[in-house]
């Protein structure tokens, strides 16, 4: 089998315009970028409103493990298989960060052949959108600096301010600092740091917005911190959000790609899954949903975490709702989960796999609690055996859900073509009932509560007097009405990574809440969380280079 | 009259394609960004090695004044007439730095009927050459301080790293931080801080590369500070020059634009004109003559800093040779240099004006020196008088120069006509025999010195014994080779902005000297150099946004 990278460059590309023409866009009605790339225009997008919806299918997962699930690249794989099947289906998934590239190898959009292109652009610079966020975010963070440089006039106390900076670089030295040193011309010595970029709760706007005017007031909604009276000072209190929105302005348009096979590919935004909701861009899940039968998705993290907030907070925000879920799951995985070292994964472990598939059984219990069908798509590795595969049917047959072997990795569409099949007979039943998991109208508390103990299965939320005073005080100042975003480790139902499977009986503990008022949700921290990661010992920049035709080379 | 954002706006423009086949480019030979903007592929440009190269002119001006001199709108003014006579011209200038434009009033491509465009992008992301160069620039120094985190086998001194940050931003507060705080995850703290991206040797870097290894060799050559044993370490040393050069493929790639009548422009690059020298990229200005019968370009500043660079760095550096210079003039700013104050440069004042003419005759006499035919243009105000375009005119002719009023500003190419039809004339007389101020052999205090003396007619150049120690060493380490990049005020001939006109009899104070190996010269810096602007106390921000019918308001 050739690497993720030789396949991708030997992608039979078409040009970018009959892409967009297959999605019914003259050559006006996108911005190229290059000849594999484009941005849908804000104009062509307000034509949209008032037609037919598509179907939507969110891709989601089991606890994710080193093992690896290949829910990227099940979603793609699911794409390009029901246009195999003869549905229109366009895939829309979040941008790459490009600072971890450097760190360590990149992540592409898919593997095997399954696989959105092209790879090394959007391993990179892509077509400027995260630039655009880091541009806006320290835009904001200059104006606050010089706001109180020349006079204060808001009076803002320079100790309470929270709004940071942004690189999209992994650079530890950036996390603690101190600025405005080196004299009066220089401002007020004060504490600040800097986030990476899919950290920005800018970031988190532009995939929540849902056209500009809609960006500048959420914008306009940042809270940057608090004067010296304890008031809480905004972007649009800076006078920021016109200017902020003038430099997002072509950022929020989605960009177009296309898959290995040729099909239409929305890749647009990129928030962080753990202090933000993880999941690509309401205008291209909404462009996309105009302009296709079925619209495939992927939310960050497993199903605990990324559909979750796919669910209550995107879902809820843009008022989307899914035709049903896929919930990606593999082998070698579910193996973990029941136990199983990483070093002995190719050895067939029933019972083990068994005892892991208590993670899968919760996940589908949990989806099934929102109204949605369930398909659980088994993820094919080369080291799983028939006996294996056997069992995983048998579970979830047991369990009242159909679950389908998938080789696209391998085989492109036709791998997953009864995948397909299978999607395509739940979602055209219009059988999904969606519900949220909570109302608007609980507290934020009781909110954190619900998902903490429906969703996780805790048996308590713990959390210090402060907190609860914190939360107190946004639901009183007009903030309770929105949902909340959880930030939790990845690897476990728990707030401790290495409790696999489904675990009980734990207490989950809140550690810190923080207002994201411009996005539009709390976000309820358990546990730790990076918000600028550092580059490791050997960082793959030190192989990353041009080779002696000038294609990149390391990057992948 | 209407502003030049009105003029912008109703520009008829025509596809970019259409502009690149002017050029003789095929659709493939381009990278479109929109329908308006394109960078012209590597491929393309390694396919015109050997083509016969068309003639440069050199546009630049008096010593600039609030007055305005229109250096930018006489090059595009320029541009445009001599296609308007006959001849493929093509136009090459900078791209502007989008930090600046939330601060002060936006830098437009040129002005009234003589811009290019698209203006609105031009000023903000354009195709994001200067993002490329900030995460360049940022990876290097993430680099630096992960090696110094794990274990520092190079030995880097922490408190002798002088390779900053940098963001395209107006921000104070970074201009002196420290970094690595919180304790032993975050790395060993130091000092450090920002510049703004145009200031990075980045930026001069990827202006001076002659193709992409060019580009690595250079970035691998910068320096980023000493060992404990005050060794010089070298982003090569770090592992960072194939990563950077892997960040910059693309924005190597230089961008094509079109001015208002529809003739091609090159904006690419945007290095200071003060710690760099000033002048769109080297890789622009080689494909435009291999493209074009004429290229139209500027360099920063007047033309005691701005011309001197151009002609003894890059042209030096590159092998490009001009046929003949432009030198722009206004009556209001020569009678500013003679003694006017600003309020009342709307009066006739003839003996003011012919004092202030020895600023100009000394330009002229400096662009002589070094072998090439000049011409003034007059750029028209409409408050010139006749008596007074006659003084210019005459005093030019007193000095054998022939001086021709402009009125592209309001007439566009046929406000040029005249200039067009004179520099036509100029450079296919063949007569420029261009040489360099000085020979590479030269030590680098000699060379400074000659700029000093020979350029601005300082009596002296004065230096700490320190400074003169760091220029034997590195003279010594092999860099004695490498011409200099004066840093002093752009108001005068000397270091002190208020001696307008011909000042004589002045010392030349040299403060600091910096190497920039990986650009390839010494800066010298005669006075104080601001690398991190600030925004001023109403930055433009608050006033830009975008109104009713979504068009970027404020920004210009």
């Amino acid at each position: 089998m050739k690497s993720d990278i030789e396949i991708a460059r030997e992608a039979k590309k078409r040009p970018i315009a009959e892409i967009a023409a297959k999605l019914g866009m003259g050559p006006r009605d996108f911005l190229p970028y290059g000849h594999d790339k484009a941005k849908i225009t804000h104009e062509f997008i307000a034509g949209l409103s008032g037609r037919k919806q598509g179907r939507l299918i969110l891709v989601t997962a089991i606890n994710p493990t080193p093992a690896g699930e290949g829910k990227t690249t099940t979603t793609v794989g699911l794409g390009d298989a029901l246009n195999h099947i003869g549905r229109r289906a366009t895939i829309c998934i979040r941008e790459a960060s490009l600072g971890p590239n450097f760190g360590m190898k990149g992540g592409a959009a898919g593997g095997g052949m399954a696989q959105i292109v092209p790879m090394e652009e959007m391993n990179l610079h892509f077509t400027g959108d995260f630039h655009a966020i880091t541009s806006a975010h320290n835009l904001l963070s200059a104006m606050i600096d010089n706001h109180i440089h020349w006079g204060n006039a808001l009076r803002i106390d320079p100790r309470r301010v929270t709004w940071r900076r942004v690189l999209d670089m992994n650079d530890r030295a950036l996390r603690e600092t101190t600025i405005g040193l080196g004299g009066p011309a220089n401002g007020h010595p004060r504490e600040s740091g800097f986030d990476i970029t899919v950290a920005s709760e800018v970031m988190a706007i532009l995939c929540l917005a849902s056209d500009l005017q809609d960006l500048q007031e959420r914008l306009g909604r940042i809270v940057i911190g608090q004067t010296f009276d304890k008031v809480p000072v905004t972007a649009r209190d800076i006078g920021a959000d016109g200017s902020m929105t003038v430099l997002l302005r072509d950022a929020l348009q989605p960009n177009l790609v296309q898959t290995l096979e040729n099909n239409p590919a929305l890749v647009h935004g990129g928030p962080f899954a753990n202090i933000a909701h993880g999941c690509n861009s309401v205008m291209a899940t909404r462009t996309a949903l105009a302009l296709s039968d079925y619209v495939v998705t992927e939310a960050g993290f497993g199903a605990d975490l990324g559909a979750e907030k796919f669910l209550d907070i995107k879902c809820r925000l843009s008022g989307l709702s899914p035709d049903a879920v896929v919930l990606v799951a593999t082998v070698r995985a579910l193996k973990m989960n029941g136990g199983v070292a990483r070093a002995d994964l190719a050895v067939e472990n029933v019972p083990a796999l068994r005892e892991g598939c208590a993670n899968l059984g919760r996940h589908i219990e949990n989806l099934r609690g929102y109204g949605l069908p369930v398909v659980v798509a088994i993820n094919h590795f080369t080291s799983d055996t028939d006996a294996e595969v056997a069992a995983v049917k048998e579970y979830c047959a047991e369990h009242g859900v159909k679950a389908v072997l998938c080789r696209h990795w391998a085989e492109g569409s036709a791998g997953a073509a009864e995948l397909a099949r299978t999607v395509a007979a739940l979602a055209e039943a219009d059988s999904a009932e969606f519900q949220t998991l909570y109302p608007d109208d609980m507290t934020l508390w009781q909110k954190i509560e619900t998902v903490c103990k429906r969703i996780y299965r805790a048996d308590h939320v713990e959390a210090a007097p402060a907190i609860h005073e914190k939360l107190a005080e946004w639901q009183s100042a007009g903030h309770g009405h929105l949902p909340v975003c959880m930030a939790k480790t990845q690897y476990s139902f728990s707030a401790d990574p290495n409790l696999r499977g489904a675990p009980t009986g734990f207490t989950i503990p809140l550690r810190e809440v923080r207002l994201s008022a411009g996005a539009g949700f709390v976000v309820a921290i358990c546990g730790e969380v990076m918000t600028m990661p550092g580059l490791p010992r050997e960082p793959a920049a030190l192989r990353i280079g041009l080779d002696a035709k000038g294609r990149i080379e390391g990057l992948f």
